[in-house]
């Protein structure tokens, strides 16, 4: 029905232009309606949809075309695994620029991106919570009303029921799910990633610095260079904030337990625990028929503690070591796809979640460009994005094209075949790129993002433009990210004041279509807690 | 003698400690004498000497049976290329973490990386004409009088006779020597590239704005966003500054013509013209028995005018059309040399001359480190380069390793089997890098760089530290560079506090050596033209 309304749009446009289209516009919707899918896509994208819409029908074709001949092959639908890595850098891994000359080194997700696809213009979402939401979702997590990093102990926001998750479309699709780390979409019993869709899981509420507070960690103790005496000030072990007090475990339908409490030792080498949890999963699913889908949402770059086997990289910081550590455990988890021989049916997406945090610099990560996590300067929101799927798509690949996170929940599910699952009464901003996954390079079907920052929104790219909405000084509302990725130079003159009025009109259109479908509200608040203050103490 | 001067020097520092290492120190000179050249090296060089000499003895012997093999493999010294590309930053080609996400792809220069070894951590000079001094000399351009650009019309100012040019000293061991390009070391006939070493040279003086300046010009014309209206603010071709008046070409012992005046048509296709020459040599000296040695010294990245086939490039820059001229033409020669089969006999040697020139925004290159050319921040020194032997060194390197654009003077000689025709009657800042070339990652001679601004000292890296003379504010004195390549968070408690000392010892025994071995003094003054100043025209 979607798809019949757009194409009469379409036309009632034309013919108030008086352009004889009818036929035209009634045979395109026969063409289009099959294949365009129902969902309701932000405005920017039917634009591009009038532009493009009949080379999409071509592609997406030849899309379908790959994945059954893949599946007639194999048996089975591609299995999907989502990487979620925590405040990386856009500049961080050897093949963006980074690696040695940070002091550690990437051989894993190098070799993955030279085996792969490397994305040069994947946006996240500003922080943390967001990023999950929007990658769970596909929508922006302004409109599901997750606006910022979820703290402990925060009730009343988390990730709504009435969401579809891409595990629960993936669920509903034949896969088995499960989700590995840091949630961190709510830590009440209605958000538990086993009640969104994911048939085990095994996480984490969040990423704090509160782990620490052990009963055991002594002032004096030093732990990746911060000296637990700082812990006086945060609330002890009894006046835990948490709603689940540690690593919970579970199975969809069922309550499920806490299997440790939140310790030092623990987040120390939480990534690599839940690297095996996944590779774990990974062995027991390819013996299954069905296909599977798991999320591995590692552990964050920003905090103290790393595994003791890679503490000695040559920066001598925390984030050198678990970048480090980080790395490895993507090596793991590719070569344990290859050795059960299904790498081929495997589509593996690996990325940052957002920017780095300076507040801990110089363990917080880093990037070249300009900003950081929490903001809306490329250095928040543009992050390596990393798509492997030896065999089924060519190797070395480095499309420029413009990909957002949300991107990666309506491509999963165009993948597993399920798009359809995505109902069309309220926005979804991801749009599909399998085609771009795979045909390549100029497949994207997007060229614009919206850069929201909790309920702001502060920034807007078309094309090689990225224009603020509220610029820090008067006139520096416009950079050119071709010519200044580090937007240093703001270019009135030459673009933006011409380009100006089109940005208007993006923004009116797009803020338009909020009004029919009004954002999700949430009211979060904090809960009691006993807080032990005692700097005394 | 310099050498056995230095094993005695250690010995009676050793004797200080009362250590009887005597004999010791007797079997090490005659261990390293043979091996260690003649070369006087600054006061640094000598601390690692100390600690590193004896490996340094072995792996220069593993050097010389490869290029004895080599040798007698192909019958001939190793050819020799440089390449000097102009004004591009760091971060600029695909390999570095640029390329696309500028508007514009370097596929040929990845794919020379992705052959060789991409070099993570070299300086150049803070400009063009200093680093084209570092480059043929081997010595930073404080100690031979070249502080900073030459201006057209600069008279008294030039690369000395006395100054050993890498051209003469490979000419001297039977290498075929020949220059293309911009020269930039002084316009009087002394100074000629056939004056200093080169057999024959096709070179311009410099590389100025003053091209445009053709009498045929249009105050309404355009060249590459520059509205030629402008010019009248220039002296006009009458009273033209330059001394060669243009093009000029000659061989070694006669005197050279000017083969074309200066002009905008001439500038656009001139980095295409200047690899022409470069090929032409190349093809003619291969079938000569003498190796050859050749300097392309590519058009500036900064000022207008491409050749129309690049014009195209999505970032719609002179830059970026630059780049990818460059790049083409890069590609050129390295066909040609696997054509002529004599790649593994030829060692390229690429690398930019400086940082980008923002004045000339969004035209002018770009980095997304700090600091510009001219200046001694990472954006101004730090910059691509590039080795290329295939057959002869992997493929796939990246060391990190600090090298520096002297260091390729003195590397050339040694590859060249002359390293002894280095006078030691002054300082050379080159050291040699065969071993790095040859053997690979962490075989680098130097982990430091004194960074000179004209004749001020602004800045010594030693590891991953890099200390500021004269910070701009107080207290901003130094960065670790693993943890903060862009300079932005200077980081005093937790490192430089504890080096500053260090440094200082450093910066001390460095200014100790010019005391003995003074700067060579050139003064440079602005020759008489005329001005046809007329704002009216």
């Amino acid at each position: 029905m979607e798809c019949i309304w757009r194409v009469l749009m379409l036309w009632s446009q034309r013919q108030a232009k008086k352009r004889p289209t009818l036929w035209a516009s009634l045979l395109l919707t026969v063409a289009l309606c099959p294949t365009v899918s129902a969902i309701q896509p932000d405005a920017e994208y039917l634009v591009r949809e009038k532009q493009f819409g009949k080379q999409w029908v071509t592609e997406d074709k030849q899309v379908q075309e790959k994945l059954a001949a893949l599946e007639e092959k194999t048996g089975k639908k591609p299995n999907i695994v989502f990487i979620l890595a925590d405040d990386i850098g856009y500049t961080e891994l050897g093949s963006y620029g980074g690696g040695k000359i940070r002091g550690f080194s990437t051989p894993n997700l190098d070799r993955m991106a030279d085996e792969g696809m490397r994305l040069l213009s994947f946006y996240s979402e500003p922080s943390c919570t967001p990023t999950r939401a929007a990658l769970m979702t596909g929508r922006h997590p302004v409109r599901i009303g997750m606006l910022g990093v979820l703290f402990p102990g925060t009730v009343g926001m988390g990730l709504a029921a009435e969401e579809l998750t891409v595990a629960e479309a993936l669920s509903e699709a034949g896969y088995s799910t499960a989700m590995f780390g840091k949630w961190h979409l709510g830590g009440e019993e209605e958000y538990y990633p086993t009640n969104q869709g994911f048939d085990e899981a095994t996480w984490s509420e969040g990423n704090p610095p509160w782990w620490g507070f052990a009963p055991d960690v002594k002032r004096s103790d030093n732990a990746g260079y911060v000296n637990m005496g700082a812990f006086v000030w945060a609330p002890g072990p009894e006046g835990f904030p948490y709603d689940t007090e540690g690593i919970m475990r579970g199975k969809k339908g069922e309550k499920p337990n806490m299997v440790a409490p939140f310790s030092l030792e623990l987040y120390n080498t939480m990534d690599t625990d839940v690297a095996d949890g996944v590779i774990d999963f990974i062995e027991r699913s390819a013996k299954s028929e069905k296909p599977f889908f798991v999320y591995y949402a590692g552990k964050g770059n920003h905090f103290w503690g790393a595994h003791p086997d890679f503490m000695n990289q040559p920066a001598g910081t925390n984030n050198s070591a678990q970048m480090a550590e980080h790395d490895h455990n993507v090596g793991r988890v590719l070569d344990k796809l290859e050795e059960l021989g299904i790498a081929e049916n495997t589509v593996v997406v690996w990325m940052s979640d957002n920017g780095p945090m300076y507040a801990m610099h110089p363990h917080g990560g880093y990037s070249l460009l300009r900003g950081e996590k929490s903001d809306t300067w490329e250095g928040g929101v543009r992050v390596p994005a990393i798509i492997w799927w030896p065999g089924t798509i060519d190797e070395g690949q480095e499309p420029v094209d413009i990909v957002q996170v949300t991107d990666m929940f309506t491509t999963a599910l165009s993948i597993a075949g399920v798009k359809g699952a995505i109902p069309d009464d309220r926005i979804t901003d991801g749009v599909d790129q399998s085609a771009l996954f795979l045909l390549g390079e100029g497949k994207s079907r997007r060229d614009y993002v919206f850069h929201y920052n909790k309920e702001k929104l502060e920034a807007v790219r078309k094309d090689q433009l990225k224009f603020r909405t509220k610029p820090e000084k008067p006139h520096h509302n416009c950079y050119n990210l071709h010519h200044d990725p580090a937007e240093r130079y703001p270019d009135l003159s030459r673009y933006c004041l011409w380009a100006a009025p089109g940005f208007g009109k993006m923004i009116q259109d797009h803020q338009a279509l909020i009004k029919k479908f009004p954002h999700r509200v949430q009211k979060a608040q904090q809960r009691e807690f006993d807080f032990p203050f005692d700097p005394e103490k």
